[in-house]
């Protein structure tokens, strides 16, 4: 049995709380919050607990093994650095940190400390997720051509991060299983519509080797919530609806038979249109297998999918895709563009 | 009654055909294809019409008021030009020609013979994009801030044009009508996956003052065919999927209640949820329509929704973007992508 | 090459003049139509053609091998049988007449004088009921346990028809592909929202042996166009929506685990839920393969699967369907309903 | 504050635990359930509370002042009429009872106690149901033609109810708010395709004065989940598809143009389609609504909605339901159907 600090007891705090504590290898002893309404509901609820407003407190409290952090983005570094060198094991809510300089750094410490660094990219525990990973690995979808998401929904505008950082961390995760290389080029282009300075439209591409390129269409300003990503492999393409209950993944048997090396100047390719199959995607709590896998990572049973270099992976595209969309805003604002 | 001239009698023209005769002040009186077999299937259906092979001979055919033209883009220009020369009014598919110097000669030279130069974007006329004008016009969408287009389908390939000329059109025929401005910046990414050289995968970016931007997602290489177009206005946002038969525009009385200029730093903006609305769409043929308008235009009844200058700012753009695709094509070749 | 005469040019003949001059093995020499505006504009469009006002004129006409009728149902019974005793070959729109005994005569006058007596029922040859039937009769689906139509719109209300003869022959003539059998009852209840006598909503249950039942919800009362028949097998089920145009067929490999005989008194049985797979639906024009078929049985070279023993069925179970409805509006009348 | 006895604790009970002690005027004191498992648990989660094996042990225990009772149907009657004698106010869960003479000896000991007996039709305080009365109350759908209810899904087979007992209560209790009359006939047919003698699918006709209908297709067979119900009026339409998260109803401004007195033998009305329009649907828990509308009940601030009248409707219909059911499947029975 592992006893687990949390750190962060917010939005998604309550969710870790009780993931943690439905799995037998855990039990959560302490938490950590800074808001007293939040630590004295706490109280009042689970007798027991040890509850303390600073996050320092639990880094350096004996008798916890494991740190699970759901803090704000700005303070995953430093936290994680610490509780690493405390000689904690440390799940860290998405994305890992803001810089890859800090994600490397925490890879670092944590293989000095011989600690157990992971990510919660939640998603990748889906059984929507592991349904494409497992078509993807049998080869059903051939060469990934493309990944291209529309995640788009009205607000919820957020305090410490912009469009960009709320919601590409989702895609970037489940892109990263599919296409396990670097980008040679990122590129984003954002708008403030609301407030000046903090994009709620950012449209981000990625261009890998051999054509392939992922597209992210990123929005807080649509009146409908979208979420829909469109693979296309060079033998079935397929297309995750998130939001349909009944039939979240359908992979259509279509495509363009690509035409041999010699004959590549002829330019009317043949169509392939064939059934959709819709794949029974089991349903369950995805975070209740995050926090399984973070067991079983920590036992040595399995090796990570969500380590630290994942999340250096996703930390780095996101860092490039800023650093673009920064440029785009000063572009576009010395046009003459800029907020209303 | 005007005698009309076709000249092309492919995939479009037989529409053209139809719709002249159909109208009470027009008459085609004389094609020009240059295929054998279309001549010959022509003469056997309709014995008194005149059938040509060549444009030219219907350009300097003396009893033809008027010209419509479906042939490919390349073409456009020399048969255009002549035709404008010659006295002949003139109706252009889509796009009006390959560059903006090529649409400011012709705009020249059709003021100059006092002839009409229209070109048949015939979305304009549909039903869908009427009610989305008169919307816009009486101010219910307030000011447009974004235009964010997904117009994918599997092919068709094209022999002489790629995804971009493809599609884009539409979209940006209607934008325009939305948006009376130059784009500030024109920004295009593209993708070949079957034929080198010729992008099956386009993503444009249209920035423009005041943060409005437009963002075309079109493709040949998508499962399932998409011809949805989000607008976001300041009080209203709709959307416009053309392929529901029954709900094909929705109004979302939904939105960001923009923040008074000095609380810019105040970070979450209230949303507002009302009802959605899909408003009745007149279902008719839309050629009907343009041909009717080519008619009122050359009487002098009305005046040109789709001139010469409508079909340059087209045409502009499209040379911006495809300039824009090129830099990019040579960029991620030059970095090692390329066709696989 | 077999020459057609055609009997009635309303809203469907011009689809079989069509049809049937597309067809090599047929050439459509006469047609007859009582409106003199209908006449006028065939003649002027077909010059050759024959073009009569009474139905009479063609059924003796000598040169003629076959008629087909697209008459209101009740001069069905009339045109046909004289056709049959002049030799011509018959296809009648459906239903085939108005009466089970005026089917029977018919089928022995079509045996006396040796003819093909054939009824349109297109759905058969659509795309998406042959994909059904090609699932029954490879036995994918298991035994059929029901069939539930939901076929409603908003009219077209019928000067000649109620609801029940408008809508029903479609769901009857595929029903009686997958069920060769007559209903052992046939109940139905319907309502006269708009002209007393005429109802436009009819409720109609068809009981077969072994539990097998079909029920058809038919309605010219509703603000959407729905045409969804649900079909369930003890193996499989299937749901066809013939208005989805790209999934219009989807199999379920679901259902539920019958007991075996001897735990009948148990009472929660297993449920199965799989994928769903969309077959792809040939795209073609129906009545195109009702031409073929026609010709292909006069020659011999196929058995008809349209022929007047199942036109026979679908007007014995009309029959029994009105029978019930009548009885049903004088209980419902009596008891004081009626038209409002 | 009112101490609450909650008699059966298994699906439903929980709800009802949560939202009693979530309203300020309750608390719940008091569970009996026979399950030991059941009991068990809830003794360690809720240390104080009192937790009993036997109904009749809450009935009489003093201290009490309502009951919430979650049991089988079965059941209803003898905890509902004992409960009443004892002097405390009672909320079942539907339906009340299982025939009309136990409803309306409910009603009478409920006014002879002067106690609260109510109904929990949990569905009437949804948001989509409340939108919906709120348009007929206003008259926004002018006279109420029919009430159409598609209720169908695959299972769940229920051990002591057949499906007409489980679904179609809820239709039920909602038609009766717009339809305030009892129907002049009854008729149902049902199929017993799993358990003999247990129906799994029925079809459900009400036929109210004035040619009103409604039909409901209650199904535990199909593949798919629908909750749909289409509701005509003279002057709107509306389809409530509780599935649809985003547009739960949509109200069509479409309709037939009824036709004056003097002319009902003309044939073709005119169609009016217009807009649809889709109201926001506020979301909220519904028993919620359900416990504090109890609450004020009780205290007099309201007279209830959902009384011993009103569920004795309920149950009136499902009983005369039942009997056309028995009915109908004897006659089946006899005529050589029956379970395979």
């Amino acid at each position: 049995m592992l006893n687990v600090g949390l750190i962060g007891y917010g939005y998604w705090g309550p969710n870790l709380f009780r993931n943690f504590n439905a799995n037998s290898g855990f039990r959560v002893t302490a938490v950590a919050d800074r808001c007293p309404a939040v630590r004295e509901k706490l109280a009042k609820a689970h007798p027991g607990l040890i509850i303390v407003a600073e996050a320092g407190e639990l880094i350096t409290m004996a008798g916890i093994d494991a740190l699970a952090v759901a803090t704000p983005v700005a303070t995953h570094y430093p936290i994680a650095s610490k509780a690493l060198d405390a000689g904690k094991h440390v799940m860290m809510e998405k994305p890992l940190c803001t810089t890859a300089e800090e994600a490397r750094d925490l890879i670092t410490r944590a293989e000095r400390a011989g600690r157990v660094l992971m990510v919660d990219h939640t998603f990748l525990f889906t059984g929507a997720v592991q349904t494409i990973q497992d078509l993807h690995r049998k080869g059903d979808l051939g060469d990934v051509c493309y990944f291209d998401s529309v995640r788009v929904n009205l607000g919820l505008f957020q305090p410490d991060v912009n469009v960009l950082w709320d919601l590409a961390p989702h895609d970037l995760s489940i892109l990263n299983t599919l296409v396990d290389e670097d980008p040679l080029h990122v590129e984003a282009a954002g708008y403030c519509h609301v407030n000046p300075g903090l994009p709620d439209m950012v449209y981000l591409t990625l261009h890998y080797p051999d054509n392939k390129v992922a597209h992210l269409n990123l929005s807080w300003m649509s009146p409908v919530k979208i979420r829909r990503v469109a693979i296309g492999g060079t033998r079935k393409m397929l297309i995750w609806d998130d939001l349909n209950p009944e039939e979240k993944i359908k992979i259509y048997n279509s495509g363009i038979e690509f035409q041999p090396e010699t004959s590549r100047n002829t330019i009317l390719p043949d169509y392939r249109i064939g059934d959709i199959t819709s794949p029974r995607v089991p349903k369950y709590e995805a975070l209740n297998g995050v926090v399984e896998h973070f067991r079983r990572v920590i036992t040595g049973e399995v090796t990570s999918i969500m380590d630290g270099r994942k999340g250096l992976r996703v930390v780095s595209i996101l860092e490039r895709a800023q650093a673009s969309l920064d440029a785009h805003l000063k572009r576009v604002s010395e046009a003459g563009g800029g907020i209303r």
